[in-house]
């Protein structure tokens, strides 16, 4: 792409590291702001800078917060001692949406997945160990994707904290509430009847 | 969606106005931008910033620019007496990554949309009569899509520069090189039809 001008070149290039958005799109969000008032376009540069600069995590969770400790883990009516491992804070917003957990949580900030260079010095599974080892901790939920990274960061962090007496587990596979049988793949559906649950159980989640 | 930081928010709720980009999808972006190293957050808060600052539009054709004349214009091979009409920088550069064009532009900023709110006043037609009213031009080229608002935007200047005596065409609408007959909409392969042109003439652009 030849530009006629070196700014609109430069705000083009870098919109366009943006994951998923290619030289295309950038160009077309660059003549949008453009024709916006100005106004917008510095709400937005100064929502990016605030963000960058004033972001904090939580010291207990670790999740994107705006105090030292978040809601959740300030919140006394909580259960303390359940603690859900996730990867990052979309995860805590789905879990959170459903209404069905009333424990904190922990943010590991990915997964471990050596080929994009990310060990577990990289993530935040050593304070979820020290939470462990303090005895503060009853149950861990295991809330990853069940992907090979996924499993894996499950397996190394279990295998960090299985000489301690706590419950762990991970959340039920299965096939998803209003879906046709037919259509689920052979893994889910193999899970979902070896993990079967009694038929009372059913009747209370609804 | 629930957000554990106003900062976080804002900047969703800022992205996610561009077109196109949704909250997940502004989530996503905001938490690849935590990811990444502060300079890169820091680099697009500033290229945005300049852009809306300093952009600057050439004071003959209209079209994005750093300086007062931008190089098209000032560019002395060029055809001055020749000038395509298109609705944006995008257009230009698609003409100009052909090579078959040396004439001049202007850029219009949009088409008439009355259903958008945009009048012929709202764009620069009144700059490009003016140059006609000069006696600068020789042919008018109007290159811009073939939908009703680039219809009227080409009908209403038509209406404007015809008591003048300058010669006016559109560029060709016909099958895409390379598309197969039968896959074509029948008006462009009507127009295909009507707009031939000698069989000399399609030798000559290959």
């Amino acid at each position: 792409m030849e530009f006629s001008s070196k700014l609109l070149e430069n705000a083009v290039n870098e919109i366009s590291q943006l994951p998923g958005i290619g030289k295309r799109t950038a160009l077309r969000l660059v003549l949008h702001l453009l024709r916006q008032p100005e106004s917008q376009t510095f709400h937005l540069v100064n929502a990016l800078q605030d963000l960058r600069t004033e972001i904090k995590h939580c010291n207990s969770c670790h999740n994107i917060s705006d105090t030292e400790i978040c809601d959740i883990c300030a919140n006394p009516n909580r259960q303390q001692e359940i603690i859900c491992v996730v990867e990052d804070i979309r995860d805590v917003m789905a879990i959170e949406s459903t209404g069905q957990f009333k424990g904190l949580y922990h943010v590991l900030g990915g997964k471990i997945s050596p080929l994009d260079g990310i060990g577990p010095h990289n993530l935040t599974i050593a304070s979820l160990v020290e939470k462990v080892k303090e005895g503060k901790v009853r149950e861990i939920i295991f809330a990853l994707s069940s992907t090979m990274e996924g499993d894996t960061t499950n397996f190394y962090i279990y295998k960090q904290i299985e000489s301690y007496e706590i419950k762990t587990s991970t959340i039920a596979r299965g096939i998803s509430v209003g879906d046709e049988l037919e259509y689920a793949d052979e893994v889910t559906l193999g899970r979902s009847i070896i993990n079967r649950v009694p038929f009372e159980n059913s009747l209370k989640s609804s």
